[in-house]
């Protein structure tokens, strides 16, 4: 059986967790940690870029690896700040969850 | 009891899937798929760059409003691609799952 | 004959100067200040994901007009700082002016 | 006497055309060159967000500093489509240069 998928983030997020104490040689992470906040900015915004021409090129594969790594890049952001993919999926929920996208939206306005 | 989190994204892609077929005039996703990949696109360079400034501003909450904006518009991009959430899941998963983040990429190596 | 090429910069800084004070009713760029900073970095942005698109598509006019808009809303950002295009010519100047870029570089190394 | 600023552009162009022709494991534009298209694009998307990140942070000289790193690659990528600065200059003044930014806009509307 497949790994539930849904769980993907928040076991993804555990391991980011994780590697706050790792060696920065050996881990990928714990080394863009060390950098700081603008390194890791500085991906969230070159994975954006890599995610805009792989959909201009329309090669599905690599729009969802790029999709990936910029996902992955910002939940390496929320980690940084303490946080984890939680309130993003809370916030999407809360917007367009149980009564669809815009009707919430009209309602709430 | 609270919608479960690890449900959002598919529920969200389903009714991006829905939107397909709505009114441009009252479904802000309509609307951006009527006008077109590059339209998307924008936004998804858009909400990086808030998401980057977020960050830099210090402010959590922001931050997380700015990734939900991020993501929410890589789901509509997934869906004009007819493409789900899933695959970059599975991707995740694939690269960082079962066996942490560095050690998988080493061994594949 | 044409407006010699360039001065372009200094009278563009020079307009944008001057914009400081008009009316945000009728002056794009006045309205752009008086949003503030973000919403300039903001355009910053989009701009720079509009020339990515443009250039990807090949279609060298969308691609000047981008860079254009790229570049205008970067003057206003310096104008913005107090700044001016001149510290930039400048820098560009003392990289790569008096002997070709590479072998200044590696002079200055 | 200082090197008349408002040549800058045009010189550069000039030898980023020269660096077609050189080396790559000794020039940096024409291993950018070589490595195409896409790697090009990824430059201009970086220092855009670097541009932000500096001005977030309200330091001039870094402020100065990426952008001219944004220009350079804006330059570095004209240069790879058959291109100089000299169209963008046009495109500005045409739009900005004789009556001023938004008076001919109105004009042209």
């Amino acid at each position: 059986m497949a790994t539930p998928d849904t769980e993907v983030l928040a076991r993804l997020a555990a391991v980011l967790e994780a590697r706050k104490g790792a060696d920065p040689d050996v881990s990928y992470v714990a080394k863009l940690y060390g950098k700081g906040l603008d390194a890791i900015l500085k991906k969230v915004g070159e994975e954006a870029t890599e995610t805009v021409m792989a959909a201009k090129d329309g090669e599905p594969e690599r729009l969802v690896h790029e999709i990936a790594d910029l996902w992955f890049h910002c939940l390496v952001l929320l980690a940084h700040q303490g946080l984890g993919p939680q309130p993003v999926l809370d916030e999407l929920d809360r917007r367009f969850g149980l009564s669809g996208l815009e009707e919430h939206a009209r309602r709430a306005g």
